[in-house]
């Protein structure tokens, strides 16, 4: 396998857009080539869920390679519902890698806000199996993850203030993110008086209805950010069929492969985005990524141990909470804040980041994808 | 690059299902695995188009490693229209000559007879781009076939007669294959007077509205029938941006790169499955893929050069006219049948068979994939 490094990044703002699907997309991939130095590009790897059902919009691969003007090169949109922007970035990582292309650009994207929020609630549904009961007896989303985070409360004794804590550190965060979609100042009690969504989680405990995109190109070689290992795993897509709802088991195997071929543990990272859906997600995903013993997040949380001078920032782009969830687009949003880190060009800076990880959800643990990256510590 | 071979194929009768996406596609990845031998597969990808446009239903990557208790294997779907098949297997074969992956479960699934057909043409047409105003004013793909069909027989004085010839070849091979939605014996009479869709195209000319699934398990070394190459190449998605209505630069593109890669030209191929979503579209792609000069295609046609016998056998499986058409099962369904073919174990059997070429379309021309087999010639 060669070394493979990210030389460019790209992304529009994340919120309300008018523009299209393909017109957020050509903005993101026209940016992140021209951070690149526009190189001869080998293929493209599209993230998105939600074009079909949303935007009767398919075919990206082919209609972004047509507009950039990149000739007849191989194209391709993955799927792996709210990890399809992570999944099309391990595609073409591993062409890389392998020698099978040399430079390849990967965009993820979602257009959503323009859709009446029932038919935006369906399709995201479509991310559950809908063979089964679930879906139909009326599971969401919101209230797969409220059910988890009572559970949460009753076993580890963590309270309502724990999640608001979560939710306020990424408002924070978001408010010096001038691409993010909420930069409202707030505080932790209208957090925890916000109106419930599904109780305990209120309005801000749970991903927004966002339009976004964002770019990469990653190269053979080690002239930009480092790509230093992949993993990828899928779980139960059924509730039913999970064996703990306290620990998400894709999150845990796909840190464990990543950690391995990096050769590197938790302790090793110095900056994380990982896939805070709900404020609920993001504790789990602080244990399940190993950075905290289980049932110990919350008590992390509380401490600081998440924010900048603590033991390791956690979305410093504001998340999928403040900086908002474009489906298909977060996986890739998440890569270019990690490597603007590396980069040390981000908002909310750590200071000497060398390592950064990238953590990204399907479903309620049908997919996660954990990528390292490794910079020069600067 | 290491070796790959074909060593397991799965595969739905086409047609009218009452069964659901889900269980279509499992229950041709469960033919497939146990035509392998059973073997530990290290990941899957799924070849779909309008899972969830037409079924309400994505993530069936992890849907399927579940179901079919696979573990927490990598997972995804990929989409590029109809050629969403023969992507998600272009993805694996590399990913396996890579030395990523050594077994992989590639399958293609769509459900469509269930919904209605105003909603179908609707969500087929999400493989437009619809940023412009192609789709908008109302051009539909049998539209687009019909102009290109117009202006062909205008150009190089083929007849309507041709275009039935094409559809009468495809149905009497495809009455031999109990997998086929079309077995009824016809005529060239009734296909020339059936009722028109788009003229010069007529209801036999026009692949169906099919629900079934196709798999294939790959892996590494020689044991199965090899696949020795892969082309894959982007077109103009617009009708107003190609430059030659009676060519595919997207199909001549990817043949070259696979005859160049296998080493190969037209003339050593045994076997062929192409992307016949219209008989114009079957007349074109033998043209292109260089099996006969430009323009002369629909000569070869009168003469049986694409029959047994002749040069080389055309959709011995009755093509995507009468076996049906699946959207995101195509492409893998080809590669079906053109293993079959290598194996001596076809329906419409080509005696001693040897190479086979498989070529997956999408949309007018978006995409197109090529795939070289070659088995012993039995």
């Amino acid at each position: 396998m060669r070394n493979v490094s990210v030389t460019g990044l790209g992304m529009t703002r994340f919120g309300k857009h008018e523009s299209s699907l393909k017109s957020l997309a050509l903005a993101a991939c026209r940016e992140a080539l021209l951070d690149a130095g526009r190189p001869k590009v080998d293929a493209i790897y599209v993230g998105n869920f939600l074009g079909g059902q949303l935007a009767g919009q398919e075919i990206m691969g082919s209609i972004l390679a047509r507009e950039l003007g990149l000739g007849s090169i191989p194209a391709a949109k993955t799927e792996g519902a709210c990890a399809s922007g992570g999944i099309a970035f391990r595609q073409a990582y591993q062409m890389v890698a392998a020698g099978i292309y040399n430079t390849v650009l990967v965009v993820g994207v979602e257009k959503m806000t323009h859709a009446p929020t029932s038919l935006v609630t369906q399709a995201i549904n479509s991310a559950m199996d809908n063979d089964s009961n679930e879906g139909v007896s009326g599971l969401t989303f919101p209230g797969f993850f409220g059910v988890v985070a009572n559970r949460y409360m009753y076993e580890y004794g963590a309270g309502k203030e724990h999640l608001a804590m979560v939710a306020l550190k990424n408002r924070e965060y978001a408010m010096n993110n001038p691409k993010a979609q909420f930069r409202k100042e707030t505080t932790l009690e209208e957090i925890m008086q916000a109106h419930p969504v599904t109780a305990p989680l209120g309005l801000f405990h749970c991903s927004p209805i966002t339009d976004g995109a964002a770019a990469v190109v990653i190269t053979a070689g080690d002239q930009g950010i480092k790509v230093i290992a992949s993993g990828q795993a899928s779980g139960p897509p059924l509730m039913q069929d999970i064996p703990d709802l306290l620990s998400i088991g894709a999150i845990r195997e796909s840190a464990r492969q990543a950690y391995e071929r990096a050769g590197l543990g938790p302790d090793d990272i110095d900056v994380v985005e990982l896939h805070d859906c709900f404020a609920m997600t993001e504790i789990l995903a602080i244990e399940d990524l190993g950075f905290f013993e289980k049932g110990s997040g919350w008590k992390a949380i509380e401490n600081g141990l998440t924010k900048h001078g603590g033991k390791v920032p956690v979305n410093t782009s504001g998340g999928l909470l403040s900086r908002g969830h474009p489906i298909g687009a977060t996986g890739v949003s998440q890569i270019v804040q990690i490597v603007s880190q590396l980069r040390g060009t981000s908002v909310n800076q750590v200071e000497r980041a060398r390592i950064g990880l990238a953590q990204n959800l399907g479903g309620t643990g049908a997919y996660s994808i954990v990528h390292i990256f490794e910079g020069k510590g600067m």
